[in-house]
């Protein structure tokens, strides 16, 4: 197994809200058209696997290449600081594995024509 | 003016995560296509303006109907109780003015290909 895609997400003490990302995820891989060889989600705070966890699970499994897409809308401090400082930790234990992050989802214009279709379905109604 | 569409995110202590859905609000009308007379944003709390200010001012501009996009990636009390119940609030002051609730950004699949691009984007870095 080669490449990995962990879809890390901030977490909530809602678990229903956690198990909308964990289903997310499997949608995700269900559509990936073997793009990973491993697709998986984790957290940030508040619920389980955190980051580290889900990286050891991923490189468990025999990851050599994790992809870390962080799944947020805005560059606040989770983006920007705590996110990068615990994959750099992960990236010390795990010294043979290439561990990426990808641009956070609010980062790309492809949200807006979603966006717009959430819109139009409303107005249709 | 008829149609009007308010983006609804939910406000920062940091402001330049506040600006990053001002700016995306401002290259979604411009992608619009003319599908609304008017396109603000407005937050649920910590930035202005607040929802019941966004709604006042697009209704000033003469709107007529006012489609809210929560843009949230899930369906916690944000979502599920806080933002139905400010814009019921609001539908008591606006009698006269349609103001419907679109589904959050989270809810729809079309975020699945996004993702997946973005985490494409950094393997073939």
């Amino acid at each position: 197994m080669q490449n990995a895609l962990l879809v890390v997400a901030h977490g909530s003490r809602r678990e229903a809200s956690n198990d909308e990302v964990r289903a997310l995820t499997q949608r995700l891989a269900a559509q990936s058209n073997g793009q990973f060889d491993a697709i998986a989600c984790a957290f940030l705070e508040l619920a389980d696997p955190l980051i580290p966890a889900g990286i050891d699970d991923l490189v468990a499994q025999g990851a050599s290449r994790i992809i870390v897409l962080p799944y947020f809308l805005s560059a606040g401090r989770h983006v920007a600081e705590d996110i990068p400082e615990i994959v750099e930790a992960c990236r010390a234990h795990h010294a043979d594995v290439e561990i990426a992050i990808a641009p956070y989802l609010g980062a790309d214009d492809a949200v807006i024509p979603v966006l717009l279709s959430l819109a139009a379905s409303e107005v249709r109604r």
